[in-house]
């Protein structure tokens, strides 16, 4: 990729329900494509536990290495909830009620119902920027290049809008696909031809099977529309040369 | 945990396709739950780009690190799998035609079918032991503690009941779900005594949308039966004392 504005995410996924396999993670998914349309790209996931010193030195390490870190998980109110500390410790920034995001939850819920296990989820760097939570109220939160989001999927989903304007992006990176009814190793001498003449456009080939029949899907990302094009084209010749049927995206 | 002989892996999912997002990534929840079964924990997934010096230094980094690691991804016959020939150098092997891989693919395909592209399914560290692939010939291979598979999630499963034997398990991980009607700020005090008074069982609370209401699920893991089955008790006494309704598992 030629892309020169660059922009580069690592995500955290916190959470040892993801890593005993109890828990399918898709929030890689759709942090992944909402921040292809601004132009970022993510180059490393990773998933760790609920341990403080494995946070902190993850998000330490990974936060000098992107332009942006995303953890996801860990701030709602119980005992394993502990990505909110570990990020404090990580900055070396006090630990403590947040005051908006104090007084934000005070005034979502009603007079009695603000318990101590709700008032947790006002701790955090007291010095961090929130992230409104337009579903249920407890706010992420970020500090620097760090943006720390919940792990139920439809609350992190509602609240990647309201994030656009603290991302600074780069070219959005543009993607065709194209399935195939075909096998890969018919297409991989092919493709390794093209992809030799596109060296800026990054070409995957994802064999797959679908109501008991194998295909190929090509995928082709660049963030140079002409380039991907040319590139798109290449591999339309190839096709109608080789007498290959496409398929229908799902 | 105090699994006195714990066993630890790691998870290398190689692939553009889910850090794009366009994949969303589910070995990971199938190789978790397998290798709970056999007493080994999953303690890090880590998804990274087709990029051959990330793969190299990610593979030497973390096989130190864990007693096994395990890679799905990039080992079909295109130019965009290059899992083979990086584990080869990750451990300075030299990267060729494996001898049993190639007969096995041999005679796997017709006469005349035996292409180049397939043929490169046979290319790996020469000196790797093979994992068989039921599904579609083209074998996995394991080099010392690292174990490569497919990125297909129904080849890979068909895959892993063949490795058992490879691996040295310890105390398989029990784990008991328990789903309520309720929301984690009513439990959370209750849970952190309760995990105070049981510290080798780890207590998850994860919060749930289902149907349309709030239910929260509290998920005891421990290689311990007695000790989980005694965080277990304290648990329903908490439950009934608070009158809180108990949910069917989905």
């Amino acid at each position: 990729m030629t892309n020169k504005k660059e922009i580069s995410a690592g995500i955290i996924i916190i959470g040892n329900e993801v890593l005993s396999g109890r828990t399918k993670d898709i929030n890689t998914s759709t942090l992944a494509q909402w921040l292809n349309t601004l132009g970022i790209e993510v180059k490393e996931v990773r998933v760790i536990p609920d341990v403080q010193s494995v946070i902190i030195e993850t998000v330490n390490s990974l936060r000098k290495k992107y332009n942006y870190i995303f953890t996801t998980g860990g701030i709602g109110p119980t005992h394993d909830d502990i990505t909110a500390e570990s990020i404090s410790k990580a900055f070396n920034i006090e630990y403590g009620f947040h005051k908006d995001a104090y007084s934000i939850l005070e005034k979502y819920y009603k007079p009695g119902e603000f318990n101590e296990g709700r008032q947790k989820m006002a701790k955090m760097p007291v010095s961090a920027d929130l992230i409104l939570n337009p579903t249920s109220g407890a706010p992420g939160f970020n500090v620097e290049n760090v943006f720390c989001l919940p792990g139920v999927p439809s609350i992190l989903q509602s609240m990647i809008g309201g994030l656009k304007n603290k991302l600074i992006g780069g070219s959005p990176i543009l993607n065709i696909t194209i399935s195939l009814r075909t096998v890969e190793s018919e297409i991989a001498n092919s493709l390794t031809k093209i992809q030799n003449n596109n060296k800026d456009v990054e070409i995957g080939s994802y064999p797959f099977f679908r109501a008991g029949k194998l295909g190929v899907s090509i995928v082709l990302r660049s963030s140079d529309k002409n380039k991907l094009d040319q590139c798109n084209l290449q591999i339309q010749k190839f096709i109608e040369n080789k007498n290959i049927e496409i398929l229908k995206e799902l």
